[in-house]
């Protein structure tokens, strides 16, 4: 498909850079000999210059003939020079901020492009909400390229949205500069099972020429698979086993190896590649989901490489997984993705290929980070109003709203046997565990003793009233209460607690600010974030969301729970195209069986 | 670019393709127990069954599940499969046979589609040519995909062609579903020197969102190909020194490693393979150019292949280079080049990875080819009368047109320096070298002893009458004279001979038959090739073509010539963008400084 996400389309260009690569018009820039990593052939060039103008690749070579009046030179000796990072796979609203500060934030890091799925922001604002974001994001030098959410809802029929996306506005969207594919298709069911819905999206994406990015979370992968594949679906970031991601590539599919900030899969995929003897060119790295404070402290793909390389995945296979494999995958590799002449001039500085630091982050040929810190900026982006009031529970909850009756029949002082939600750190999985709860005043209620605790889902979209009821185990929290709407996919209101009282004013805390993750104890609120752009987001830079999330992560800690990111996994328990268990609006989901499921185990 | 040459689009299958991987609905055909060579790891999967429905790869793995009632079974036990090649390059009309049965000669060999520059019929017959060969190759099961002819005639200004391209043609032929890219733009000083011509054709190629092809063919690899290759040319054939091949991939250009029938560049290119430890996701393997000769004798990329193994490349980086590689070359990786699910059903079966022998072709889930014999047949195609009479030379010869005239002053029985053409067999490029000939009766004549020939090319598309005159060295004839229409590229009627009797009669055998290649000594046609379409070609098989091509070569022979393929290498005097020393209808051209020079050396 066209490139729309460089400076000038190439045709306009081809006049300029023949001439700068002759030395007959001088260049705009020239890198003076680095050492650069060539991912075409996957060697180091060593001592390169690089000649620029338009904004893209004139030349590659011994440039001094480039250098004219105005050419600005960049001594690169002793450096590596590499093509800037591409992540196939993202979420930007997992950063909880805005698309522009999520640009200042990666950037720095050596991210040139990323292909990013809003489709948290599509499950509570529509394609209205995705447009927004994007009108944020073109502000930036970030190449931030759209795969359009296909799964809103995420499992249609198990919970209920802000909005919903089907095929007619996928093919809508298809017509968009700014999208180049279709976000992660979660709905595999559909897709093995053949429902119209499913490959109707599929169609208009490949009628459109664009690509179909996947999802395909269960470990199969023959027969299931095989369909997955045979529908469309060039890539796949969800794979937790190396067997699997290694299937992926022999069936042609991209195996986007996973490191995010609460799912670590790839030092366990790394194995696809370090233990077989492997073309590795559909192999990509990707984030996936990034926590500011990851992004603050480690930082983006320059920390995934430096991961990858801990995994024994050589350097350079490495960046080749982050750059000319990612933009093969989005057939984009003719203007990304390598530097090479024509090519758009997105180049990272590393301090040596052992450390794998960026020092320098070049954009379309300009200069856009240095040592870690953006050089662009521009005033605040103003969000509509209907993006930052998104929170429409229609009432305030109280108390009593988060009773739980046992079941009918059940009496005081026995016991019921309850499905719970059982919740492992750093792992996008859950699994069904099954727990005896004790009938008190014919409820039940948290039990701390089992680390079990009372959750619930209420819808806040459009004032439904509609709520679901289940209880998760492994928080170990011993007192209050943790409410968010950053809550996977529907972005209901969700929470967990201790006791009814705080668990009411976490609910109500978050619906007066227009959302957000806030954990209460004894009627106090400990720690609040405040994310009104949709309830997901705010409009703050990186460091101070960082230092927000880390401050309300302490007030977990302070209530009982140790667990790494525990927000993060916590807003998964509404995910209903993970398996094993999960909790909507609508009730508990079987999602191994796609089937809502009682409490009370039979 | 969407593919317009499998049996059906991908989004019309999907569905069936993920029931059929499911067992939930039949498999066409179920291919049993095969070696699979998997193009995307680069491994060998043994004893893999491969399910095909809607002509589309459903399954990979084991398929038994996908066997029901009227599924074909193919057992492959003991047989290597691998996807159809892909030819990156090739010009149909080299074969001298139409595209029908052109892909009645290649697929039996592996040969699933071709990436084709109908240049030479463009050159006498404009994009009108081009579409008449289109709609017989379109009956066929090759996927017969055609880069516009960028370059007609080749060298605007140094010669008469019958019809011309600009950039207003390319935009047009851009709409045409047929179409994935630009011809070979060999026109690279025009590209270089920024002319609005070539970067004309460049861009409308560009914006349509379609592929490059390139020709660059000078042994230069810094600021010059930087430049060509900055100017969005995908990639290139023309390369003969392994560092130029290497020079191109690190630059991030296809390098396309040809062996054709002509010109063994090959050999020599691998080592740019074999002496440096690089990815090699860059290489192609090509062809060029195919006589019927070596179609029958020695196959098509089935050949190459072997060629490529011989030359110690690794049998499977080989069958990359012209599958994987290629589709990823042309940006159509997702429809072809991989025996992958969604993929077109492209199968070539091999005896082993060893022999390398096509032993049978399926294109599109069906078989087409069987032990060397294509199962597809139809009538013969019925090309208009414009097509088989483009004879237009206005007069017919006589001996005294083809009198030299010695320089002003230069007296009877002197020598006069002129610029001789030499020849180099298997090679494209000639040399300018320089010959003392006698002057007799004030005029110059071949000399045999220097084994040094009259060459003359003739304007044969509109009656205008002009015509070049020069010399040629290197054949070894030592009596009579052959003339041709196929005369690269602008297919002008070009004569080489001892003795004007003989010239005359060759070219006016020529002018009555439509077109072709001929011997004659002594007043005597030896040999007669008739190529009635566009001087080109003729609409035989490739068994009675080479036959009829062996013949006329054996009259080379008996005229003293033992070059191989002799029309071959003729065919490229007047080929005025390749260096050195060049004759057109209008002259003598330097190619290196693209200037017309005398005749006489000053």
């Amino acid at each position: 498909m066209l490139n729309h996400f460089c400076s000038k389309p190439l045709w306009e260009c081809t006049q300029t850079l023949a001439a700068v690569a002759q030395g007959a018009r001088p260049a705009d820039v020239v890198i003076k000999g680095a050492d650069l990593v060539n991912v075409c052939t996957a060697e180091v060039q060593p001592g390169t210059d690089v000649a620029i103008a338009c904004g893209r690749i004139a030349y590659v070579g011994q440039a001094d003939h480039c250098i004219g009046e105005g050419t600005r030179v960049i001594d690169a000796a002793g450096q590596v020079i590499a093509p800037g990072f591409l992540d196939g796979h993202i979420h930007v609203e997992s950063s909880m901020m805005g698309a522009g500060e999520y640009a200042r934030a990666v950037v720095p890091h050596g991210t040139a492009g990323i292909y990013w799925d809003p489709h948290e922001i599509c499950n509570v604002l529509g394609l209205d909400g995705v447009k927004v974001m994007m009108e944020d994001a073109a502000r930036t030098p970030l190449k931030a390229m759209v795969t359009t959410p296909s799964c809103v809802p995420a499992v249609p029929g198990f919970e209920d949205t802000g909005a919903s996306v089907g095929p007619a506005d996928i093919a809508e969207s298809m017509t968009w500069d700014g999208v180049v594919g279709l976000g992660e298709m979660m709905n595999f069911p559909g897709v093995l099972a053949g429902t119209d819905h499913a490959h109707g999206e599929l169609a208009e994406t490949l009628k459109a020429d664009k690509v179909v990015t996947g999802h395909y979370s269960i470990p199969e992968a023959d027969r299931g698979l095989n369909a997955y594949v045979a529908s469309g679906v060039r890539c796949c970031h969800e794979s937790t086993r190396a067997e699997d991601a290694l299937a992926k590539m022999r069936l042609g599919q991209y195996a986007q190896l996973r490191y995010g900030s609460a799912w670590h899969d790839l030092p366990e995929l790394a194995h696809a590649i370090t233990d077989h003897d492997i073309d590795t060119r559909f192999a990509n790295l990707i984030s996936d989901d990034t926590h500011p404070h990851t992004l603050v402290e480690d930082g983006h793909l320059d920390h995934v490489l430096r991961v990858a390389v801990q995994c024994g995945i050589p350097a350079i296979e490495a960046i080749q997984m982050m750059t000319i494999n990612v933009a093969t995958c989005f057939r984009m590799d003719n203007e990304l993705g390598s530097i090479t002449p024509g090519k758009c001039a997105d180049i990272v500085f590393l301090d040596s290929l052992d450390a794998l630091n960026v020092t320098r982050m070049m954009i379309d040929g300009e200069v856009v980070a240095e040592d870690g810190k953006p050089l662009f900026d521009y005033p605040r982006f103003e969000f509509p109003e209907w993006v930052t009031h998104s929170m429409h529970l229609g009432r305030t909850l109280a108390p009593e709203d988060f009773a739980v009756a046992a079941p009918e029949g059940a009496v005081d002082g026995s016991a019921v046997k309850v499905r719970a939600i059982e919740i492992v750190p750093g792992k996008v999985g859950t699994f069904e565990t099954h727990v005896d709860l004790a009938v008190e005043d014919g409820q039940l209620a948290s039990d701390l003793g089992q680390d079990v605790l009372k959750t619930f889902v209420f819808e806040r979209h459009h004032e439904t009233g509609t709520f679901g009821v289940g209880f998760a185990k492994g928080f170990g929290i011993k007192r209050g209460a943790m409410a968010s709407t950053v809550a996977h996919d529907a972005h209901n209101l969700l929470v967990v607690g201790t006791n009814d009282a705080d668990m009411a004013l976490a609910a109500n805390t978050l619906a007066e600010c227009g959302g957000g993750m806030v954990v209460v104890a004894d009627g106090e609120v400990l720690g609040l974030v405040e994310l009104p752009i949709a309830g997901l987001m705010n409009d703050l830079g990186a460091a101070e969301m960082s230092e927000k999330v880390h401050a309300i992560e302490q007030t977990w800690a302070d209530i009982g729970c140790t667990m790494p990111s525990p927000f993060m996994t916590m807003a998964l328990i509404p995910l209903a195209c993970l398996p094993e268990l999960r909790l909507t609006n609508r009730g508990l989901v079987d999602c191994t069986t796609f089937q809502f499921v009682d409490l009370a185990v039979e």
